[in-house]
């Protein structure tokens, strides 16, 4: 099975974005056994887009669209389907009526441009999209299979997963993946350890993914069964396991504030965050997670060193005598946010983020983290590559690592 | 003048692996003045991808192929393009000669193999590639052009500037392009507004993109000089601005954050933030602009009720009263934590991210944001749409473009 991927939309010809749902799309339909074997990007130029589909549904037995089914005059990815088939748009009242509904739920009347949003290629299925207004579309034409889905990926990717990927697997071979995640680790060393391993076993085909502050090791493995293809993941992660003690924080899709959230709530136990170079990154990453009013009481952003003497009881003689970036400043300012807040942690960052502010002495990307507990109070010193974003996003990544580790008893970073 | 692009290669084909040739020669091309229309990326069948090349230079003025120029068997660009052509691949016995010697240069005897690098489609003019074995084609066929490029990036974009920029440089068309940035509006709104200006208007060309929070129009204005292309763009962005009064906050690439920080910075004011919901989110936001210590002194993450009352002094009666989810307590945030960060302004968020936590009266969405100033305090309520991080960065969306009106003397949203 040969499957063709079509991103519709102008702004992805631009030098400025590129397209990400069809490199998506690319792994979830390897996974499901099917072959992509073009994909194509297309302007919002309906005859353009007519041309390319025709010449695509005469190639392969899947063609996927993304994007172009918006409310507005550029969106033309219904009316160049239809016209690729030779099929008439008919607009479906339901979907118009459920749309209305929707904006009416904002306390919104719905313009006159989304009606359009309701019209479907004469034999198609409508595929509801709850995140959003454009419902997606799929449709059989001789023998091959067209599905319209809309470009924000967030609607994008549940709608495939819900309309497209059961009726891919149900044609025999399973396939599963799991995602081993590491954080504060470099790609190299990690790949140094395991990459021997890895490299020995074909199934599942193991391949490594380096993010700031984060490595990936994706397994696939394929069986008769999906218990089978289970069972060769399971017998590679093992080994991983093994090779990377303590390290690998989630095996089941959670990011590492998820993994912290939940450890948290299992002890029992609350936080409180005193931030400066992050500026609030680490509290916003920790209350992304539902629910988090369980662990997380309250946070300060103490940017100025008179807030940091103000909110959190940081001592002006201190600040003089050893500078805001400092050791001495991170663990106070862990433990006063511990005592003022009367949690049970306390978490206190401060450092260089850049451009500028650095010096020989303290570079830019030097950060101090600090865990303040029952048992005392821990200072992490890190110095990290990279821009201003990934400098705070590294730091807050080390912090909730640090917090993990010890909340399994795992010893320092 | 309109080009397609047609990047060769399986291996650009499997999940983690995107082609980036297209997008550097996207960039080239724009400010070359060529729209690139369509960009394809095709596996390593001949069939296919004469099936691609045909339908490109059935839509396209200008068709570059990249990769597929090697000596394997699974390089097959030069026998695809020739057969779409309907010409003959004739063996250049000059370029045989020329590769043998670049073995011999390095000691080595040619494979056999390479000799096919020496294949030119009939009427093809060679472009020679000191950097790499395959030497590039250049062919016009009724009216289009033909380019084959190599994959290796080293060995593509200097053939590309030294075989076919020139070319399209001399044709002498300016391209300029300029994003004009508009908040807290919907899309369907924004393109009521000005769709039935852009649309009369040929050039500059005028794209509407919309993001949670944002909708941007990227105009891409051409003239006989770069001053004539700026002047189109200038022409149409005074009819856009007239019919946006005020909603443009952006032309230079600056995101809002930005702007509310240099407003701030130019009044010499200074802003303290005091956030629920949002989780420091809005902190996060205005720190990542560089130099954000002059204008932010400092914020609460205020998650808690008791947070609240501890930090911002909002009393715990006016809780209890009105919930913590109210227009009173989002007031009562931002003039609290005015009063205790002793700054010019103040903001209070609070809200119900979800997913849990929404009642009929309070739904998941609902937020509530205040703004304290010598002028009083300004509460606006606002019902987002889509998942928990949506909401969230749709709610600092809103408060920055509070922010930006007050500082503008705009009045409220």
């Amino acid at each position: 099975m040969r499957a063709e991927l079509v991103a519709v939309g102008s702004e992805l010809l631009g030098p400025l974005r590129a397209d990400t749902n069809t490199l998506w799309l690319t792994e979830r339909l390897l996974d499901a056994g099917v072959e992509v074997a073009v994909r194509d990007t297309v302007g919002d130029d309906p005859e353009l887009l007519e041309s390319v589909l025709r010449a695509a549904l005469g190639r392969a037995d899947l063609v996927i669209t993304t994007g172009g089914l918006g409310p507005t005059a550029d969106d033309l990815t219904r009316e160049a389907a239809a016209a690729a088939l030779g099929r008439r748009l008919v607009r479906d009242p339901a979907i118009v009526e459920s749309l209305r509904a929707r904006f009416a739920s904002f306390g919104r009347a719905m313009p006159s441009v989304n009606e359009k949003q309701g019209d479907l290629i004469e034999g198609a299925v409508a595929l509801d999209n709850p995140r959003g207004t454009a419902p997606g579309q799929r449709i059989e034409h001789e023998g091959r299979v067209l599905v319209l889905l809309p470009g924000p990926p967030g609607e994008m990717k549940p709608l495939f997963a819900t309309h497209v990927l059961p009726a891919l697997e149900a044609r025999g071979r399973a396939i599963r993946r799991r995602v081993l995640r590491i954080a504060a680790m470099p790609e190299s060393q990690v790949d140094e350890l395991v990459a021997p391993l890895y490299r020995s076993v074909e199934n599942p085909r193991t391949t490594i993914l380096g993010a700031p502050g984060q490595i990936e090791l994706h397994l696939v493995g394929e069986g008769a069964s999906p218990e089978e293809a289970e069972e060769r993941i399971e017998s590679l992660a093992v080994g991983l396991r093994e090779r990377l003690p303590g390290r690998i924080f989630s095996e089941d899709g959670r990011e590492l504030p998820a993994v912290v959230g939940e450890l948290l709530v299992e002890r029992d136990l609350t936080l409180a965050v005193a931030e400066s170079c992050t500026g609030g990154l680490l509290s916003v990453r920790l209350t992304d997670v539902p629910g988090a009013s369980r662990f997380l009481d309250r946070s300060f952003v103490t940017y100025s060193n008179q807030s940091k003497v103000d909110e959190i009881g940081v001592e002006p003689g201190l600040l003089e005598r050893a500078g805001a970036v400092s050791e001495e400043v991170a663990a106070a300012m862990a433990a006063g946010v511990r005592r003022v807040a009367g949690t049970s942690l306390g978490i206190g960052i401060t450092g260089i983020a850049g451009p500028d502010g650095g010096t020989d002495d303290k570079p830019v990307g030097l950060v101090y983290i600090a865990l303040d507990s029952n048992s005392g109070t821990r200072v992490h010193r890190a110095l990290f590559p990279g821009g201003r974003g990934r400098v705070r996003f590294q730091a807050t990544q080390i912090a909730l690592e640090i917090l993990r580790r010890a909340l399994l008893g795992l010893g320092p970073l």
